[in-house]
Formats: C-alpha cells, sequence, structure tokens
C-alpha cells in the first residue's frame, strides 16, 4: 500500500482509510452498475438509493426529528451566510449574532446585506480565545434568529452550553464539529456544516432545518437560494454534487459502523484530552486557548518563538505529520483531529512533540 | 478488470476510462502527498499547481484570451440563471433571449426576477426539435445580453451559427457541448457550462467571462453571487469542489493527449454521423430532429411505438448499453455520445438497432 501521512488539515481533511479503500474498489465499477458513482445519472435508481441512504444514516447518526429537513446543498457554508438571512430574516429584518472569529464575522457581514445585525457579544479583544459569556437579556425577542458558530477552526474554541436565546430560532454554523460529539437537533432551528471536515469531500453542504422555517420563507428569492426548493425536491432539484454526496455516505456508514456519534465523541475527547494534557505540561508548547471553551476538533499551540514554530512545522512535515501550520492570525501551529484523524495520528504528533522538545531544552 | 457498460446518460455521464483509472491509482496517495487529493488543503501548494494547471489547460484547450477570467463555481447552470442577471442584467435591466427548450425556460424565468426577458423566438411550436431563425431586427440595443443555450441536451438540437446580436454582449449555457466541437470564445460574453457531461464529476460549474463585465457587476450583490469574489481570488474565496475540479484537469490533460478540441470535434462528427446515418436508413427507428441543427452531443429518436421503445430500452440495458430512456418531454430514447463515448460505444448501439431492427420487422 501507498505510505499515507498523518495529514492534520483544517479541511479539507483526511478521510476514513476505510471509506478511501472502499471507494477505491468500486472506482472502476460500482456493484453490478458497470460505472463509477461520478458517472451515474442522479435521476437512476441506483443513485436514489445512495443519496436516500446518506440522508436516512445522516439522520440516524444525530437522531434527526421528522420536522426537519435534510438538504444537500453546494457553495459551502459560505454561500449559506447569504441563504440563511434571505430565507429566515423576514419579519423583525434583525438578527442577533456572536462574534468568536473570523467565519462569525464573515457571516455578520454578509447577513448586513439583508436587514440589521445585532452583535451581543464578541471575543475579538484577545485574538477570540474564548466563548463570551452570555445572558438572556442580550436575546431580545425583536429578532427573527440568533447566529452562532459552535465551533471556531481557526481559533480553536466551542460553544459548551446553549445559549440562552429563549424562543428564539437558534442557527449554527457547525461546520468544524457536526458528528464529533451529541447534541440535541431540536435545540436548533437551522444547522449547516461544510463537508470538508467531519463530513466527506468539499463540495457539498449539509442543512438540517426545520420544516416551518422552509415553508414560510420568501418565494421572490432566486430558485437556488431557497431552502424550499431543494426540500421539495429531495435536494434534486438540478444535479447535485453526486460523488460528494456519495463519500459523505460512506463516512456516515463507517461512523455507524465504529458505534455512532457517542461512540466517536469518547474518541474524540480522550485524543483532546491527551493532546492538551501535553501541551499543559510541556516547557516549549503552549495551547493559546484555556479553560472550558477549548475545541475537541482544531487544537492552536505556539512555542512563543515564530522561528522555532516554523522549524516544528518543518521537521514534522518531514515526520509525515503534515498540515501543522496554524492560521496567519493566530500563528504558530495547528493540528485539527477531525473524527477521521485515528488516535495514533495524534500518538505520533505527541511523541514527535516531546522528542523536539527535548532537543530544543 | 471489472465489467463497464456503454453509458449513454445525459448527464452525470461517462468520464473517459484513462481517467479514472489514473483517479484509482492515485486514490490512497496523490504522488508523494500521502493522501488522497480529496484530503489535501485547497491553499497547499500541491493543490494549487492541480487548480493551476487544470485552468491552463482549459484555457489552452478552447484558445481563452488573457481577457476573460476562467471560474471553478458551484450550483449547475441552475445557480447561473441567477449569477448571470445578477452580475450583468444592471444597466438596461432588459435581455433578450432565445427559447429552445426546457434549460432556456428555466434561465429565461430566473432571469425575469431581475429584469424585463424579451423572449425574441422559441421553437416550443414543434416541441423544441429545432433552432429559430434569428434575424439582426430581433436584437434591439436596448438590452444588457443575449441569453441562448448552444445545444439543448433534452431535445438535441444545437446553433449551427451564432445569433446575429450585433454589438450585444452574447451570454451562452453550454453545458452539453462545451469542448465537443471548435468555438470562438471572443464571440461571447459569458459561457457557462455544469460539469457533468463534457467536463468531469458533477458540483464543479465552469464560468468563461469577459474581464470588463466582471470588474462593472454591482457589488451589492451576495458575495458568493459575485463573479468578482471568484475571479479576484482564483475561485479560491472559499473552499472550491477540489475533487471534482482535480478530476476535470485529468479530463483535459486526456483531451489534450488526443489532441486536443479540433481532433475530439471530428470523432464527435464521425460518432454522430453514423447514428444519424443508420437513423435516417432505419425502417424502424427515426431521429426525432432533422436537418441542420442536429445535436452532436444528444441524439433523440423513437420506434413510433411507446411499447416497443420501452422494449427497446429494456432489452438495451440487458446487453450493457444504458440509460437510452428518452427525456419524458421527447418520449421515446436518446442516446448522449459526449466526449467521453467511445466510438466502439456507438458502433456497439448501432449494431444492437440493427439487431432489433430485424426481430421486429
Amino acid at each position: 500500500m501507498e505510505e499515507r501521512v498523518y495529514n492534520f488539515s483544517a479541511g479539507p481533511a483526511c478521510l476514513p482509510i476505510e471509506v478511501l479503500k472502499q471507494a477505491q474498489k468500486d472506482f472502476i465499477s460500482y456493484g453490478a452498475s458497470g460505472m463509477n458513482v461520478m458517472e451515474m445519472s442522479h435521476r437512476s435508481a441506483e443513485y436514489q438509493d445512495i443519496i436516500d441512504t446518506a440522508e436516512a444514516d445522516l439522520r440516524e447518526l444525530l437522531n434527526i426529528p421528522d420536522s426537519y429537513d435534510v438538504l444537500f446543498l453546494q457553495g459551502g457554508a459560505s454561500m449559506q451566510f447569504c441563504m440563511v438571512p434571505m430565507n429566515l430574516m423576514t419579519k423583525y429584518k434583525k438578527i442577533h449574532a456572536v462574534n468568536t472569529g473570523q467565519w462569525s464575522k464573515k457571516a455578520i457581514a454578509e447577513a448586513k446585506k439583508f436587514g440589521e445585525v445585532n452583535v451581543v457579544a464578541s471575543s475579538e479583544d484577545k485574538t477570540f480565545s474564548y466563548i463570551p459569556e452570555l445572558s438572556a437579556d442580550m436575546f431580545t425577542p425583536d429578532a427573527d434568529y440568533v447566529h452562532i458558530t459552535s465551533n471556531n477552526t481557526i481559533y480553536g474554541t466551542k460553544y459548551t452550553k446553549l445559549p440562552p436565546v429563549g424562543g428564539l430560532p437558534l442557527v449554527s454554523d457547525m461546520s468544524s464539529c457536526i458528528l464529533s460529539e451529541v447534541f440535541n437537533v431540536s435545540d436548533y432551528a437551522l444547522i449547516y456544516a461544510g463537508a470538508q471536515k467531519n463530513i466527506g469531500p468539499a463540495g457539498v453542504t449539509i442543512v438540517i432545518v426545520r420544516k416551518d422555517l422552509v415553508e414560510n420563507a420568501p418565494e421572490d428569492i432566486p430558485t437556488m437560494l431557497r431552502y424550499k426548493t431543494h426540500a421539495d425536491n429531495g435536494s434534486m432539484f438540478n444535479t447535485p454534487p453526486t460523488y460528494a454526496i456519495y463519500i459523505a455516505g460512506l463516512v456516515f456508514k463507517n461512523l455507524k459502523k465504529l458505534g455512532g456519534v457517542a461512540e466517536m465523541e469518547k474518541i474524540n475527547k480522550e485524543k483532546a484530552a491527551m493532546l492538551y494534557e501535553f501541551l499543559d505540561n510541556s516547557s516549549l508548547f503552549r495551547a493559546t486557548v484555556s479553560g472550558a471553551d477549548r475545541s475537541m476538533m482544531n487544537v492552536p499551540f505556539v512555542t512563543g518563538d515564530a522561528d522555532l514554530d516554523k522549524e516544528f512545522v518543518a521537521e514534522a512535515k518531514k515526520a509525515g505529520l503534515v498540515n501543522l501550520k496554524g492560521h496567519r492570525s493566530v500563528g504558530g501551529m495547528r493540528a485539527s483531529i477531525y473524527n477521521a484523524m485515528p488516535m495514533d495520528g495524534v500518538r505520533s504528533l505527541i511523541a514527535f512533540m516531546a522528542e523536539f522538545e527535548a532537543k530544543h531544552k
């Protein structure tokens, strides 16, 4: 077998090797079809089964109530930054939002094109290294919804409790944490996630949205940007990103086989705890986020010396531990340890860091 | 090797076997990267090379002038139905359009959300079985652009000459004919094409657009729907559909190796001529389109007996000739013979039709 690396990319990110092997096996002919899934008509019975199974497995994994639509869309989270307000910012033309990083900011900037955005809290003062304290009085009822980013890929923070939004619909960008731990879909009005972190290849975006909100969205927006267009057509109003959905489906099957999201959460907790424990005890490295808001998926860390950081990233790459460079706005390093990063990948990273630390005492 | 079928699907459609084999070989590790292309960060040097090479090869294949941007977008042609008017229907808030089929109609309906659409001609009277005669006086200068659908996938027609649009910008949906024959990009202001017919997997849409039009488009439209957003960022404003672009790149490389678009055109002409000749001489089958407007890519045909059509489609499938059912609005059969359909596929289809005809004399 070809040599694989441990890929700590923030996204697109590593996929389970079992999924890749299965897709490789079926590359010239999927089952008895005589063709690759990407050559299949999306109107064929064979492809209908692939997308139906993917949706059913995702519903099972996240325990999604029937009162929610599950949509496979295109355009990434960035497209949701306009689709969400176009469909949902309709009555008050105002929303509340929490600013916890670059993606929150982009979502806020885009929503401002469609109405008023009340930023109730921000952690920008400390390079987004924490989740701001939120209180019920921030969320006045004169808003169409509240927007948050559940896990902040760049800064390595995550919400550990629900914002006290009262009766307001809660909308979350879960691109970098969906399927990583158990949560209650019913706590949200709409959840969106680009696939390229915990789901599958870039090019498919999953939207889980309350059916009543889909029904009540305005009719005069562009056809492709209306959730109802896609909900009414089982995500096949036009040709969906068929292959990306197929790979996502394989990831769902693989996760079910592993025991589902609860089991994955245990593994993720263990992986993250191991890495944070090392960082907290290191004399050379330190995590940039402290306390309860630490992400289980994205772990930024620094040595405090930019040149040494650079050396670490370069040496790690030589050792087969790749994409560890941090985002320029935080600097240093970042290890993204999504569902598909094996425990052994985290162990190898820690062993390498210990070795590097010993060398640079 | 697994058994392959001849897949006459209208899209997603068959891909060159050489492309599939290459991608399969690189599935566990692309070159020395230690990962699949779909696991690569889109910000990595390795992926940058993949997208840059894909763009350069497409520019070479279509001889695209430097004054045009080449964009890799998401959402299919359907998303272009709103993006084109949002970006280009800005001065007169009026366009001219020709109605040559279901996709033209959808483009027209969507454009109406943004201004006036003057339908200069339509072939709906005869189930879109021809391209209407167009004259210069139809295209009054009080319009932002003219919209056409160069090849009509469902009905099997194509334009054989440019509409006499005078100085107006010409916009064309080339989803089902791009790269099938030589054409002059400079005759168009904007060309768009969903990938899933002649380019690659569903999930990437190619837009070739004059740079001055990109620059002059309004700023207040949603960020993701502005061509300038993507042009300014080399199609990487956000994560692009990385794997679909990679496969498209392999298709471009393969086409270059075959001799480019001019060589492909010769092969396509031969494939189509062979099939139409058989149909014109058959005592059982007939093509639904006659004369000069016949598509080289999509060939609808009927026996005149709906039950017999059904039997033909079923029997053909058993013989490994699949997806020959025609669109419900035309009925009968349709053979889509895109670039990736080998000559032997068309020969096998003709041989099977001859056999079927002999049996049903």
